[in-house]
This record gives structure tokens, C-alpha cells and sequence, in this order.
């Protein structure tokens, strides 16, 4: 077991109960012992759903069951294991969800499309459905509005710390709370929701609204997020409103008031996306690298996620190097319009280079002193239009290699 | 200075003299002591040439003044320093080319565009102009038709060997010979020739018709092989035909009497490529990874290309450790057509995976031998087209961190 990240946050964030929600973790030995691998969440009638899953081709049974249920816009109950991914099984992996779907389903009385499942873990190892399905009648007692981080520390692969994030929001005057916890540590990269997060709010919205408002809040938290450039088999997105708060009602993602809600949805979700960076790996050091002045906001994030994917920047970073020519060289190769002569640098705040070349007078020194920090801040400005992207990574470390050439072992 | 590569070749391989090209290595001090950093070769009068140069929007000076000088298609001298790339130099860097071209132009009797230039090394520091053009006088008494392994080791920067390849050809009955060497070991990523490449013939053929022979060379070489999917801001390749061997003349790329010269072509190319990849940094292994069945070739090449790329992958194999399920991770992210059903996957020639999981009795030890050893091999079959592609990398190891954390010092 990895230490805990020195990017971890001081402790677990208090997260208030949400009216329609219920929790609980479960040791059922799926593949580790000694600890909580099964999540259940119970969620109470009528509650709505909207999801965003992995872009992967070959993507996990879960993730395949999930996208069939999600037309439904209902959800009932969310089962996830840790120690198996459920990925690349066959068949098998297939009527696990499905024998994992019915038994939930009998236990609430809801439909089996009603019952969201996730898996995360080993590729390619049928999983023990028996473990699971036979585990489910003794988790039901246990569940309890209160049980948040067991909830988030059930789902834990490498992740060093548990993950969560709370804010609250007013619709029409009717105040709510989004909670929310994920997990992630390696296999992260963008292009889908990534790895697993599931959040819940008492808000009253359809889910046709949900569905548009979690998908731009992803977009700017999770997939502006990366570790290691690898995206996972299994990455699922899940947002879950129980309605309890009673607000008024909304029939679209683009009403006015829904601003605030909007708001604190994308304080969640960029919450926990810079978690997913802070538990990265072997991570030393956190990443943030703003790109501004690109042709567009989608040129301006796959500019910054080549720099926060470049391996040679990340080591750069682990050895506090101040080595700014491997940021115009991860720009140049992003596939994405860049003039030289435009393009301006930054590290820590202080500007290293403009005009296609170093500024007059740049000492190295205070560059230097900021890269053996904590906290990297990279800014890059491509002097081209007004497209801005923001996004998190960590360092690439002798930990990064420790961990995953033993995470089977 | 990093030991030598375990996966380093017995030795540099003899490269007969090529009529009309002489070579030599000097050292001038660019930020290395003790070791030659300036390569010169001249060309005799009438040598044609092609290039393949970095996509990289953000391209050294050296880059932009091969690309201004290759329509001329004629070439009498290249010029090549280790140790700094000239990169992001602004305007100085371009009048570091210009000087360099005007000395040498003055030196050989020729045009300053035909005089080629590379430089390889650190980004974003003004290049030493005055100790390269100095050095010119010194070096052109030095050339001679035989220097081509010190030609291959003054363009070296963090490689542990120097990298030459040669094969002869017959052009409708006469022989011709073809020699190249080529640097490389970091920042090494196909979409271009990678790093600094240089091939030079006796054959008589046109720079027209060089051009696409080089385009498709490469296309199955140097942009088949990855060390760290960072593409460099530097890479060249040049490929110069001397005329010397008196061939029959040729007028165009797609000619039969020159299927040899494209087959020699191709084996000197791809053994070049191939010892980059087995230079990269850090590399204990070489891994092949042969994906077949693919939508088109282009759609194999990048699946190829995603699993060479994968940091999970690339641990995995370098902890010897069978994760087969992160090659079904990087086949899934690649962004090409995927059907996880059709999926093969077979490593050292035993079949792992079919038809979306296991194959039935699949047994892990002798994966486990192979990847254990040297020289790893990876074979991915799609089951939907006939689109293939080779393509070779090396795994990543702490060695790869520690040579990047400390590269610049």
C-alpha cells in the first residue's frame, strides 16, 4: 500500500446527509482483505439519473450496463466493487451485472434497470459474483444517510486517500446540497468522465435537464484532469437527484435558474477532479496549467493536456528542473494552431518567455524556487483568440513506476 | 552519462565509403567538453536531396531552414551540432543558421541553400555561433569518406550508442549502396522523421522522385517507433543520392526497376528506427507490437502507437509483469474502430485473449517468461479489416525519470 499523497487534503470533508440518499461499505472479499470493497447506495422513488461513461471501445461490462440503463433516467440503487474491473470478460463479465442487477432489484423492489453498476480494478479476471450477489442482503441493513467516506473508501483502488466534495445552491429560492465522492489514482486521463464518481443532490430536476448540466460540468472538471494519459476501461460519471428539496420545477438545462446550481455543480466536480490529480501515482507535486489565447476553448484544452501528459515535462517537474523548453515542445506537438512568435510563457507567475524566445533579463532563480514547490502553476498564452482551458496533472516519479509495475502483485 | 544500453547492438556496423560523401566530427566546445559536437558532411557537385521534417507547430531554426532550402532539391554540405537545439532562440537563433550557412557556403563554392542544418540538444538557449563558424575552417581538412561512426557519435546527446544501418540495391543492374546513421534516446514520437537522421546513396535519382521514396520510408520507420510519445521540435531527416553509381536514370517514385533501392530503403530505415527505440531512455526491453485485422493501416498504426505510448503498458512490461488487460486499456483509447468482441491479443507468440475474454485454460507462466526477457513481442489482431502496422518501443523504467530529472544539469 502506497503512503498517503503528500498533495492530500487535511482530512475527508464533512458531507451532510441528502434526503433520499442512503450509504454503506461492505467487506465481501472480492479481491482484497481486510477492508470495505462493495459500495451500495440506496436512492429513494423517484429519483433521477444522469451519467456520463468512458469513450473507450473496449469498455467494461459495467459500463456497458450502465448505458443501457441510462435512457431510463431512474435510478433506485448504484453497486460498485473495488479489486475487479469486470473488463474484458466475455460473457461472464455480462451476466455478472446482470445476476448483480436482479438480486439488487428484488431487494428494493425496483426494476433491474433501475439498479447502476460499477466495477474497478484488474482487467480480464472473471469477477466472483457469487461474493457479491451473496454480500447484498447483509449490506441493505447497514445503510445509513450518514455513511460518506466508508462509502468512498469501499471504492478505493491505489487511491492513497478518500475523495470528497460538498456545496450547496439555491434554485428559485429553494436551497440544496450536492454531495459527491470519487476515486482515482492511475488510468486517468480525459476524453469521458474519469474513473468513478458518483454525486447526489436533493435538487427536483429530470432528467433530461441532469443529463446536459453533468456533461458540461465533466468537460470542465474530469476531462480537463489527467495522471497518466491512459484512459480507463470503466470510467463512469453518475449524478443522482432525489427531488426531496421539492424546488420549482425546471424543464431545461439552460433556465436562468439554474445558475447557482450550475455553479456549485462545477465546485463539486472540479473539487473532485484535482483530487483525482492530488492522489495521481506516485504524485509529489500538484499541476495546474492554465492555457489562454488559443483559437478556441477546445484547442485550448488539448494544449494543455499535452503539456500535462508530456512525460518529459513531468519529470521535468519532479526534479523541480526549469526546463521551459519542454513546454514549447509538448505546444508544438499538441496538433492544435500555435505561432512561435506569439507564444508567451509562464511558470509560477513569472514570465519566462514571449516573442518566440526567452524575455530580456529571465534569471532562472525564482523559476526554480517555485518548481521545487508543492504547488506548479504552468501559464501558457498562444496570442491567437480567446480560447481558455484549465487543466490538472500531477508529476511523473520513481512512485509512478514503483506502483505500476507491482499494482497486481 | 548513462551506461551503455543493455539492448545496444555488438557494435557499429561497417559503412563502406559512398562515392561523392565525406564526413567529419569536431569538437567545438558547443556545451560539451571533451567529445566532438559538430558533424560536417560535403556532397559532391549534383547530389539531390529529400527531407521529412518535425510537424512540431513550435520548430527550431534549423527546422525552418532545411524546410526553406529542400524545394531546391540540391545539396553540397550538412552541418549538424549536439547540445543545443536552437529552439525557441527568436531571431538570434535564425541568424545562427544564416551565419553557419554563409561560412560553409563559402568554404564548399556553393549557394547558403545548400547547406543543411541541424541542431539537437537543449531548448530555448541562444546557441554559441561564433565557436560553430569558427570551426568550420578546422573541420573541412578533417573530412574523409570513412568517418562514419565519429560522424554518428558527434550528433549524440543522451544516446548510449551510435546508430548506423547500411544495405546495397540494384537499379535495373547496377549496384548501388545506401548508408545512414541517426541520434535519438528522449523526446522521441512519430507524425514526423524522428530526431536527426541521415541517409546518403550513390544512386542517381532525382529529388523528385527521392521525395516520396523518403515519405513512405519513414511512414514505416521512424513514425512507427515511440520512446515517450514527445515529439520533438528538432526532428530531421535527410536522405541525399550522390549520382555517383551512374544508375540508369529514373523519372519517377513509383518506377519497378526501383523496387530494391525502396526494399534497401526500407531495411536501412527501420534498423535505424529500431535502434532508437532500443536507445530510449531508461530501456531495459524492446518491444515489438504488430496489430493486424485493423479498419486500414492508418487505424493500426495509431492502435499501435497507443499501446506504445501507455505508461501502464510500458511499466507493466518493464516490471515483466503479464497485465495484458492495459493492452485492452490502450487498444480501447485509441480513438480508432474497436469491436472488444473481435479482439485477439497474443504476447511472445501465446494467445492471451479472443472473442472478449480469456481464451479458455490460458495460463500465465510462460507469458510471464517471455516478458521477462529482452525482447518483447506483442500482437494485437482486431478481426475487422486488413490494416496493418509494426511498431516499436522500449518500456519505461526508473532510468527514463532519472535521466529526465536531470538531463539539463
Amino acid at each position: 500500500m502506497p503512503a498517503l499523497s503528500p498533495l492530500a487534503p487535511a482530512g475527508f470533508p464533512e458531507l451532510k446527509p441528502i434526503a433520499g440518499v442512503r450509504l454503506a461499505a461492505y467487506a465481501a472479499g472480492v479481491r482484497y482483505t481486510g477492508r470495505n470493497d462493495v459500495m451500495l447506495a440506496e436512492l429513494a422513488p423517484g429519483t433521477t439519473i444522469a451519467g456520463v461513461l468512458t469513450q473507450s471501445t473496449t469498455p467494461g461490462a459495467p459500463v456497458d450496463w450502465c448505458r443501457a440503463c441510462l435512457p431510463g433516467g431512474s435510478v433506485r440503487a448504484i453497486v460498485v466493487n473495488s479489486g475487479n474491473a469486470n473488463v474484458f470478460t466475455g460473457r461472464t463479465g455480462r451476466e455478472v451485472c446482470e445476476r448483480t442487477a436482479a438480486a439488487t432489484a428484488q431487494l428494493f423492489g425496483c426494476s433491474p434497470r433501475e439498479v447502476f453498476i460499477s466495477s474497478t480494478g484488474v482487467i480480464g479476471e472473471p469477477p466472483p459474483a457469487d461474493k457479491i450477489v451473496n454480500a447484498l442482503p447483509n449490506i441493505v441493513p447497514l445503510l445509513d444517510a450518514a455513511a460518506w467516506e466508508p462509502a468512498a473508501r469501499a471504492i478505493m483502488t491505489t487511491d492513497t486517500f478518500p475523495k470528497g466534495a460538498t456545496a450547496t445552491a439555491t434554485i428559485d429560492g429553494t436551497t440544496v446540497r450536492i454531495n459527491g465522492f470519487a476515486k482515482g489514482s492511475g488510468m486517468i486521463a480525459p476524453d469521458m468522465a474519469t474513473m468513478l464518481s458518483y454525486i447526489f443532490t436533493d435538487a427536483a430536476l429530470p432528467a433530461t435537464v441532469l443529463q446536459p448540466l453533468l456533461k458540461a460540468a465533466a468537460d470542465r472538471s474530469f476531462n480537463c484532469v489527467t495522471v497518466d494519459g491512459d484512459t480507463s476501461t470503466s470510467d463512469t460519471l453518475l449524478l443522482c437527484a432525489t427531488g426531496q428539496a421539492k424546488n420549482t420545477a425546471i424543464a431545461s438545462a439552460n433556465d436562468p435558474r439554474l445558475a447557482d446550481f450550475r455553479r456549485a455543480l462545477a465546485d463539486v466536480t472540479v473539487d473532485l477532479a484535482q483530487q483525482l490529480a492530488r492522489d495521481g501515482e506516485g504524485a509529489e507535486k500538484f499541476v495546474t496549467i492554465e492555457v489562454t489565447g488559443a483559437e478556441n476553448d477546445r484547442a485550448a484544452r488539448r494544449i494543455g493536456l499535452s503539456i500535462a501528459n508530456s512525460p518529459l515535462v513531468k519529470t521535468a517537474i519532479a526534479a523541480g528542473d526549469a526546463n521551459w523548453g519542454r513546454i514549447v515542445m509538448a505546444v508544438g506537438k499538441a496538433g492544435e494552431k500555435a505561432e512561435r512568435d506569439r507564444l508567451s510563457i509562464s511558470v509560477g507567475g513569472i514570465q519566462i518567455a514571449a516573442e518566440g524566445g526567452p524575455v530580456p533579463g529571465y534569471r532562472e532563480g525564482p523559476v526554480s524556487e517555485h518548481m521545487n514547490g508543492r504547488e506548479i502553476r504552468i501559464a501558457v498564452d498562444l496570442g491567437l483568440g480567446s480560447g481558455h482551458a484549465t487543466v490538472w496533472t500531477c508529476d511523473l516519479t520513481h512512485g509512478y513506476i514503483d506502483i505500476n509495475g507491482s499494482y497486481r502483485s
